[in-house]
């Protein structure tokens, strides 16, 4: 666990780099590959990308052996303001579905044949509602984030980060507004469907929070701490965990997206290890993936979280590499190619 | 085999519609499953379109046991004009690689869990050059046709289409003009890697085509044999197969998508039971895609045709699926509901 949050920012800003050589044995073998030169478009970036956080041994291909999902789940003191359209008893209801197998995580794991482990983060103990004192003392938030960060096994080749929490947008929403500017109407949304009068509550509620923690405004991490939730700060772990231990990662929707998001205000790469795996439904969304410079692999309107979008994504990686590993070049194959 | 142009234009416009009781079903099911309504978005859409056009038996969900990827490939007399990166006699090369295992195609069916079938269509036997006379003679049209319609077996739960033929993104643009308005401008593109000069002679190409043959527009099945290939009658023949067998289709890239599209002329809803698996990098994919209202599952930047898109996008299909059959309802789970 890191002492505080000095230590944490010190692993934030010290990160292993790309390994460029493995990018580039990859590019060179889709060169020779019987299809017209970048013509499978970005399943061709995604083995590269890989290749470049995996770091592997020249000659040896990216791997999609093992494959985590890892859902943390955490409760909100800021439900207390009206802004879920569930009540918070749901946040534990589903922990017990996922360990049941019910939810669609569930399903979406297997079918990307990923193994997923769900960890709730002190349910019963929700975080202050943070229109009046910080989500979380300093000892708190680093336990959290030390929960995610020992939660990554080095063993993977693949993480996908999810989040099951209700409330948790709200929480997601002013983050992303302390760390890149505007407020409420910026970035508060309909969550997993909460009505006019809520969402108005939400607006009101992030703006509020803006007003109390400005003076925390240009710290990530103490902003992470006053304004997120366990489930994002063990996000922020296991994603800073994922780049120390050469594991790629998918980030999911909105939430994991913001919960990551600290990490690349502490160094401008920090984050080149992870991909949106997609944009969500929830708008806010998209204009947090535009202020990260990340272009999502799907877009098919999903508001769920669990980690659901980027399980879906899994099937996508898979093909590229299959494509990769898989192909005859144009020597074996004894077709023509364009220069011939 | 059709024996006129009159049998293929009635079998186009008496079509089975859709099963919209299977489809409220489906709704009604993911209504009760625990997550927020609506909150899996198109793959909530997905299961419906699926339970639409199989048409199930009530309770019974959608199926995914059998998915065939079909790939037919012809030659193109129009390749004389130098529209294409690659010589002519790559088309039966990469037949050679399909069969032997080593294209894209046979890794990403594999990766779908979907059976390949590449159907050759007298490779040896070009099409006439299009500028000058019709591609095909109506009988030879109807025998592709044909073809691709008897390719499809009545057991499948799905079908992907896909083809191979150097020279066809001509064809494709050209018969594209010729059924939605515009010329070369608005629909030659840059296919499998032509350079500047190559680009100017398609467009220069598929307006010549135009003028030429201008007295059949308004008939989409002449034009499709006059401008078409062997490989497009067959996707159109196999597409309408589907249709009649009630088996929901996912169209591939711009040639699948233009193939296909004089079912669309013919009957306003000739189209209602495929998707488009995916949006192309070829630029008039997209205008293709808006003029049909299709809305593309993904956007991955590829240009290789093969059916690799449609097979891409089969995982989705299957996850969505997952989804729906694996989750738990509320009640099952013990979940609040919204309403709670």
């Amino acid at each position: 666990m890191f002492p505080s949050l000095a230590a944490l920012r010190d692993a934030a800003r010290d990160l292993p780099p790309p390994d460029e050589i493995a990018a580039a044995a990859v590019a060179e073998h889709q060169a020779q590959l019987t299809k017209p030169p970048g013509s499978l478009g970005r399943l061709e970036d995604l083995v590269a990308w890989l290749a470049r956080w995996q770091g592997q041994r020249v000659g040896a291909a990216p791997r999609l052996d093992r494959i985590d999902v890892l859902v943390f789940a955490g409760n909100h003191g800021v439900t207390a303001q009206g802004v879920s359209a569930y009540p918070a008893a749901v946040t534990a209801q589903m922990v017990a579905n996922f360990s049941a197998g019910g939810a669609a995580i569930n399903q979406l794991s297997r079918t990307a044949g990923a193994g997923l482990r769900v960890i709730p983060l002190a349910l019963d103990r929700p975080t202050r509602d943070f229109t009046g004192a910080p989500a979380m003392e300093e000892r708190e938030f680093l336990e959290a984030v030390g929960c995610g960060f020992d939660a990554v096994v080095p063993e993977i080749d693949l993480l996908c980060v999810g989040e099951m929490g209700i409330g948790n947008t709200t929480a997601a929403a002013a983050l992303a507004a302390a760390l890149f500017g505007g407020g409420g109407a910026r970035w508060a949304g309909r969550g997993t469907g909460v009505d006019d009068a809520g969402l108005a509550r939400k607006r009101a509620v992030i703006d509020a929070a803006l007003t109390r923690h400005a003076r925390l405004l240009g710290d990530p991490l103490a902003l992470a701490a006053a304004l997120g939730g366990r489930e994002l700060a063990a996000i922020l772990g296991a994603t800073l965990a994922a780049r120390h231990r050469r594991i790629p990662v998918l980030l999911d929707g909105f939430v994991s997206t913001a919960a990551a998001a600290p990490l690349a205000r502490l160094s401008a790469d920090g984050l080149a290890h992870a991909l949106a795996a997609h944009v969500s439904a929830e708008a806010a969304h998209r204009t947090l993936l535009d202020e990260l410079h990340l272009a999502p692999l799907l877009d098919m309107g999903m508001r769920l979280g669990e980690a659901s979008g980027a399980a879906l994504a899994v099937p996508l990686l898979r093909a590229a590499l299959a494509c990769h590993t898989g192909m005859a070049t144009f020597a074996q194959a004894g077709v023509a190619n364009k220069e011939a």
